[in-house]
């Protein structure tokens, strides 16, 4: 991509903005990392991701479900288990999401302690 | 980053869903962008992020400024022009993000066609 003139960079940005929120929603990158290795039932993935309500891990999967990243599986069993994988889209996303999720690691101390520096210049401020 | 442990890389992206959080959204992700290759005035970066307000802009530099990821620089004319460029630590954040814009705009047709698709599955089982 040629990111070297401004204006037609930000008017693709723009077109994919609505693609990009659902992305960065952190539940969504929560769920794509926890299935970036192999399929997981839903008890799982509620397990694997904590804080993550029974509710907002069943949206989460309908929405990634919709946008074509999800497979769904039945499995006949008794009860029926149903077991979700990443599709081939959802794993082309899955390698940007985890460099992304690398930074946030390497670099969530140093947010943190611009944070503290920016709030209490602020408070000074005052 | 070791990411075949999946209990362990939950964890960790959980502690950094607040970073993710504020990445993934729209706004910051445009003026990252807008920003990656030089720095920009206020009324520049108005003009170049179609659709953004004001009170937005401000917002959204403001935010990355408390993240460590802008740097402003006051000239001292006549009005005073405030120029806002990336930190070092903005600008590696700007890579991973111009590939998760990247994919975005590779696979946008994708998402839409299978947002569409879902949507006819669904009214169709009603």
């Amino acid at each position: 991509m040629d990111m070297t003139s401004p204006p037609a960079a930000a008017a693709d940005c723009l077109g994919v903005s609505e693609v990009l929120g659902r992305i960065g929603d952190k539940w969504t990158v929560q769920v794509v990392v926890a299935l970036h290795d192999r399929p997981r039932r839903f008890n799982d993935l509620k397990r694997e991701i904590a804080g993550i309500s029974q509710q907002m891990l069943t949206r989460t999967l309908k929405l990634l479900e919709r946008d074509g990243m999800l497979e769904r599986t039945v499995h006949p069993s008794a009860p029926p288990q149903v077991e979700y994988a990443l599709s081939s889209l959802g794993r082309s996303l899955s390698q940007p999401l985890m460099q992304l999720a690398e930074w946030a690691i390497a670099h969530r101390d140093a947010v943190h302690e611009s944070r503290v520096r920016y709030d209490a210049s602020q408070l000074r401020a005052r």
